[in-house]
């Protein structure tokens, strides 16, 4: 359909690269550069008019940076008469801003939903949001993906021997790691992070049976890596055979690569929502690409069918 | 007056401190800093509920995050309850992009305008924008301030004993210039650049008698310091006896600063709407503060004044 078009920003060119691939069409031409004094310079090099228009950017780091190209390049694409502009965003950056946890917080997840709304998005496409409610901030339709089945696979593959239990790093990633127990037919476990008294180590309990079993764990954002290392580390002590670890969204900023490296964690199995920097691409992580996903969701958007059935 | 709130973002803090000491206030409590991952966290550290809240903040380089800083404090301050938000922008960064000068660009000095009335900003007060016509890209009150008074100024302080012209680099620019020349008592030149042929060099013809004077060359914006420094060797090649230069933003980018060391420029005086990185404080750059303007304006618009008659 020579209406359908998909254009690549400077965040995930290879998976957007693939993404089109999946769909059939050749990435839409852009020039999406700086100018002297780091101003973002776009031009679309060919008709949109009347188009639906699929834009590709993780908002990433440099997140400020991917931020920005998206929003300009959705003015463009609005003054350029683009009929529908449909923002696929695999990593939606500042989602962990979701609430005021303290007086005087600014809610950033909400501003940047305004910001893309304001600038002309007509629909967004996004990939596990750290928080579902981040769907509401946008009065658009949203196609909110999931990266569960994509990562369960990898592991079914693996054809393990011994017994599997799919652990949850916090309270909060209950319900991932149950979905992911429900396709690898394993039981869960949580960890149940616990300070004693301010200013004291927090104790690592774990609730479930872990012993003797290969420990999958599950979290949506891997960033500093403090949290699931130290789990990884907990749970070896505590008798699981074997760990290992799983994520949507790589951010591994910080001190991330070296917690890893350091960390009883076998391998850590990730997807492609952020792109990975070459020094990241170590023994230990395994990448799973989503553009299989993507692409079919874009497919479906595109010839108004349902998404939902992806999962099932 | 308790309900005065000054807060600084990272731009501008040098300027902010000094506008805060002509306004006779304290600088508000607020920390801006950034998550290990480099999204921008934002804390403010005192109540500023029904406040009148003034933000200082260039969205100079790196002007995305210079932009992102100052929409993510407008949300916080607006969830906080300040009463009226009012962006202080010294410098207005994308102003370049305020036209479709080609097919399917973006019009980003207008996106900016809307993404900081969607934050919460419920007033602007500017300095020499690019283009005027950019006022009317806001919906809220914008208060333009001009930075001629300023240099010319510095130039009156001089008492030069020869003839006087002020030049324009360009037609873009002929109104600053007779802005400039009537508070001189100076007539103007004008520096008519003309491409003879396609990839022929441009040639840089003058308009107006040069010969034997001190010429002082003005523009809004130094970027790159082409256009300025070829004015300058053209106006001494013709006879001007010396050449000044000054602009009121000083953005310097690239190889602005080694063109300015090796041009026939005798002094270039600059604003700090943008801060000066140190190695940029050389000889031949002389700046002047626009903190008792700004100071001025904001006490202005807080008491219900007019800020028009700050340029009788
Ligand atoms: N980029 C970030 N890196 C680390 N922490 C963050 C980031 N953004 C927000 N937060 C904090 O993370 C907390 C929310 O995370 P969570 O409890 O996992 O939803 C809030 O207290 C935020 O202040
Ligand atoms: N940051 C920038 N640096 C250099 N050129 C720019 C920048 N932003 C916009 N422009 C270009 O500058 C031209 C407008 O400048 P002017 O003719 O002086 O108003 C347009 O063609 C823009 O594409």
């Amino acid at each position: 359909d020579p209406n359908l078009k998909i254009f690549s920003l400077n965040s995930n060119k290879a998976l957007a690269e693939e993404i089109a691939d999946v769909v059939g069409v050749n990435l839409g031409k852009c020039s999406v550069t700086r100018f002297s004094d780091g101003e973002i310079q776009i031009n679309i090099e060919e008709s949109i008019r009347g188009c639906d228009v699929y834009v590709i950017q993780s908002t990433s780091s440099p997140v400020n940076e991917s931020l920005m190209e998206l929003l300009i390049m959705v003015d463009a694409l609005k003054r350029a008469s683009a009929s529908t502009i449909n923002i696929v965003i695999p990593y939606y950056g500042y989602a962990r801003q979701d609430r005021k946890a303290r007086a005087r917080e600014p809610i950033t997840a909400k501003l940047v939903a305004n910001l893309l709304e304001t600038a002309g998005a007509t629909r967004v496409i996004t990939l596990d949001l750290h928080a579902p409610q981040i769907q509401g901030f946008f009065d658009i339709p949203i196609d909110h993906l999931m990266g569960v089945p994509i990562l369960a696979e990898y592991f079914q593959k693996k054809n393990f021997s011994d017994d599997l239990v799919i652990v949850s790093p916090d309270h909060g990633g209950v319900t991932r790691a149950r979905k992911m127990a429900e396709r690898l037919k394993a039981p869960i476990a949580i960890i149940d992070k616990r300070r004693p008294k301010p200013n004291v180590a927090e104790v690592m309990n774990i609730v479930g049976n872990i012993e003797g079993k290969i420990a999958i764990l599950i979290d949506d954002i891997i960033d500093t890596a403090g949290t699931i290392t130290l789990a990884a580390n907990a749970l070896v002590e505590n008798g699981a055979k074997e760990v290992y670890a799983c994520c949507t969204h790589p951010v591994l900023s910080g001190p991330a690569m070296e917690r890893i490296q350091n960390s009883s964690i076998k391998e850590l199995v990730v997807t492609n929502s952020i792109a990975l920097a070459e020094e990241k691409k170590t023994g230990k992580i395994v990448e799973r690409s989503v553009a299989p996903l993507i692409g079919e969701a874009i497919i479906r958007v595109h010839e108004r069918q349902s998404v939902s059935t992806l999962f099932d």
